[in-house]
């Protein structure tokens, strides 16, 4: 529904599956900078704060050049994020989104939106944004990680709080019978 | 309709009129750089050439750093711009594009799409980006002249050539009884 979220995973982030053409179906959208995880917090911390869309176009004023840029459906979660707002994109939700068990969709990329103007790790079950890898466990970059878990290891300060995963759209729109009618 | 565009002038540039929330209404969207008109050839040539939407989730990939842009609605004449194309943002449809006679609308502001790799001075009745003023006319800053008009002056080569012109959405939604009704 309008600026509404359909949530599809039981955790206090909510998850949404971009669906084609979506970007259309509400009045509002929202223009967000885009970070490689890769880039880690250099790059997370460099693109701009402020971003936002004035005058009748909507016409977006950074307050500096980004290369990097995202149109999303003006999604409740998203909306409100005023500075500070920005998408890191993943190549891979394996590894960085902490899912239970196995997944099918976990080689799935998926864009993390974080507020880089809430770092503290407040909520147990809140989702933050941190630096990983570098101890051998795999590359450096960024992931996601519980605030339960960060709090353990006596993280108190996080990259920026998760506020929304987006899932790309599912190809299977002409594909009206699933692989599994065909077993 | 979907990709289309209602034209309503009579010229070979389109003239379309923003409808509220129509950044939705079809399945592609556009991300162009934005220019000042203020800002002349300067920041038109200096805004990024190759941004194109990649992936899923169609993130932009500009070739450079870009403070200013806008997301437009998948219009047919927007869509093919592959590299070059540019917004520039006039406070003021007056003086810069070349109306016939007075019009109520002159004051409003207008968005000018132009491709940059169409600089070539071609067509008596398209439209194409030039610097004006500097001469006490007015200030200097870009504005639109027809081709016929360039000819004449011996001119061969523009900033750009214009494919579309946006207008504001108008805000008389909620009002639907007009200033005229009450006179």
């Amino acid at each position: 529904g309008e600026g509404g979220v359909e949530i599809d995973e039981l955790v206090r982030v909510p998850v949404v599956r971009l669906a084609i053409g979506e970007v259309a179906e509400s009045s509002v959208v929202v223009v967000l900078p885009v970070c490689r995880a890769e880039g880690r917090e250099i790059e997370l911390e460099a693109a701009p704060w402020e971003c936002g869309m004035e005058g009748n176009f909507g016409i977006v004023q950074a307050e500096k050049g980004w290369k990097q840029w995202v149109v999303l459906p003006g999604w409740s979660p998203v909306v409100p994020l005023k500075r500070g707002g920005v998408v890191v994109a993943f190549p891979q939700a394996r590894g960085v989104l902490p899912w239970k068990g196995k997944r099918r969709d976990a080689d799935e990329e998926v864009l993390v939106v974080a507020d880089r103007g809430r770092k503290e790790v407040e909520y147990d079950d809140g989702f933050y944004l941190v630096v990983s890898g570098g101890n051998g466990s795999g590359e450096e970059g960024l992931k996601v990680e519980r605030g339960a878990k960060l709090k353990e290891m006596g993280v108190e300060k996080s990259l920026g709080t998760v506020v929304l995963v987006v899932r790309p759209p599912r190809e299977e729109m002409d594909d009206q019978l699933g692989d599994d009618a065909w077993e």
